[in-house]
């Protein structure tokens, strides 16, 4: 069977050379994966199709501790997420992400823009949601330098309104020259921080054009996107589990509690359509979330 | 392929008929298992080949909250932990699940005495560790019930030295008339509590004929013995994950953090020759614990 993304030289202009760096994810694990990434009919008529993804350890955490960036998963796993990417016109990430990784949020798999393919084709926009501005995003970032290299878009930045006098204007001015911006978003003031509703996250996303959205983390952007009343926002969740206890202290994925009408404790989240994917050492799982 | 449990027909005598409750896990699962479980030579002169094993949700619990049982794998994964009780000696649980859960503990695989087979045989021996002597056991436990009833045998209770003294002496007669006993191991105080080492444990049981044990949990028990310095007494990890999340407030693995030389973080415990077996929604893990 053939691969879901086109070949390098299927496309028409001067595609770039592949660097070291290129991933390769072979045709038969993009297939198992199909029945899990967007495409249309899209029944939710104003909203993206979501997909929740994001690697754990055994004992549920993201990393070994709040601020750094802990590498769970192997190589064949990490080919699949670069492959998702491929597959999505947006990769989302919480500003504790931005902050704590420093991430790359481009698509290295071969045959896309940069990495083999044509322009920025196949190229996910970064989106990263910062409420407060509080992501000092600058000409060092490496998203930034990325695109800049022609590896990658210019990110997005989901900010409340209130923050928008406070920007620095570098940040502003790092962006647009990569064709990235700040974007608003009605938020509400909890406990001193600026809430979003996710649903206004990703419809405004939507009147933007983009059509697909693949949420990466970190763990307060996944603990509120597995929240039962976001449940119907979320399309698809593919969770790489690595063969490692973390142990105690780290980024954990546990979402709150939840109780029935009887006040009994009941699983927060639940999953179905599931798919376990070896994938050398460790395992993905994709599945949809069950309607609460 | 043939099943690795003699069928019900090969054994002399008089086979007990099967009850209602009897399962079925198929010989092609059970080779996929083989080379997890326990099988002469054991290269441990004096203990006993240790298998550790417990079922989480995504996040890492075992149940909803302290003191509840939650069912969490489905009928397949059910049926593997009762053809993994069938390959080994002895049963081992922590005194928190036998108050929480009044657990059965005995194997309801087919074939196994009480279920298709002769006598007890392929009945794994329950341990209860109990150091201080908290389990109320009597009449009316389940696991002294089956006992009566010839579905299970009788259970050894790991306790302390000094809590010898107030055991009940109902408890004890209860034990007696089922075949189990009340056994002492070697124990420090540790803030108010009667902590035993684990090697001391396995190999008091080891001393008493057991050349197995199948360590189910809970989470005290659990994540004793993810610590490096446990390591080496665990030849097999086998990890049921379901797909759900069961949300804050769980009781979960999650073993003590760790440092390395430097006081840097890293991973408390990591597998080798790890193997995901798909089973039905659910996905088992099996691997070995790295030496630390
Ligand atoms: N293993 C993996 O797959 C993976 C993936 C991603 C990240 N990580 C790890 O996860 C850790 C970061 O996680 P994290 O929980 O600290 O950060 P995060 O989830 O990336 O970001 C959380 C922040 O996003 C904002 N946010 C989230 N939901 C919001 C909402 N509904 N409305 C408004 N703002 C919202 C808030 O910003 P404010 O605080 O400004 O209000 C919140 O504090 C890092 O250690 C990183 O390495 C791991
Ligand atoms: N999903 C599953 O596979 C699974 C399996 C089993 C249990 N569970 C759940 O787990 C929960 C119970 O977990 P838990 O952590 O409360 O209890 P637990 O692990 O069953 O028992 C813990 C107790 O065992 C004793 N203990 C453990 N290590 C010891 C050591 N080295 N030396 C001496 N004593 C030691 C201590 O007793 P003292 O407190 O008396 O000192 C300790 O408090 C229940 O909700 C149960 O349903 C789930």
């Amino acid at each position: 069977m053939s691969s879901l993304l086109p070949a390098a030289t299927d496309t028409t202009g001067t595609p770039s050379p592949a660097p070291r760096d290129t991933l390769h994810f072979p045709p038969t694990h993009q297939a198992q994966l199909a029945p899990y990434l967007p495409s249309p009919p899209n029944t939710k008529p104003s909203l993206p199709h979501v997909t929740l993804t994001f690697a754990t350890s055994l004992d549920s955490a993201l990393s070994l501790a709040p601020g750094t960036q802990t590498f769970l998963s192997g190589p064949q796993s990490k080919a699949m997420t670069h492959f998702l990417r491929s597959q999505h016109a947006a990769i989302l990430i919480g500003v504790g992400t931005a902050i704590a990784d420093d991430p790359s949020l481009n698509c290295r798999l071969e045959g896309v823009g940069g990495f083999g393919g044509e322009g920025l084709e196949g190229q996910p926009r970064p989106v990263v949601l910062d409420p407060m501005g509080r992501w000092d995003v600058n000409g060092e970032s490496k998203v930034i330098r990325l695109a800049r290299e022609g590896k990658g878009r210019g990110p997005w930045v989901v900010t409340a309104e209130k923050s928008v006098g406070g920007l620095v204007v570098e940040g502003r001015e790092v962006l647009g020259r990569t064709g990235g911006r700040y974007i608003v978003v009605p938020s509400t003031e909890v406990g001193g921080r600026e809430a979003m509703e996710w649903r206004d996250v990703f419809s405004t996303l939507h009147d933007l054009g983009i059509r697909s959205v693949m949420v990466e983390g970190g763990a307060g952007v996944i603990n509120g996107l597995l929240e039962p009343r976001n449940a119907e926002l979320v399309d698809s969740v593919v969770v790489t589990v690595a063969p490692t206890w973390l142990g105690e202290g780290g980024v954990v994925v546990s979402p709150p509690k939840r109780f029935d009408q009887d006040g009994k404790r009941v699983p927060t989240a639940r999953l179905k359509d599931v798919r376990w994917i070896p994938l050398g050492e460790d395992v993905v799982m994709c599945g949809r979330l069950l309607a609460s």
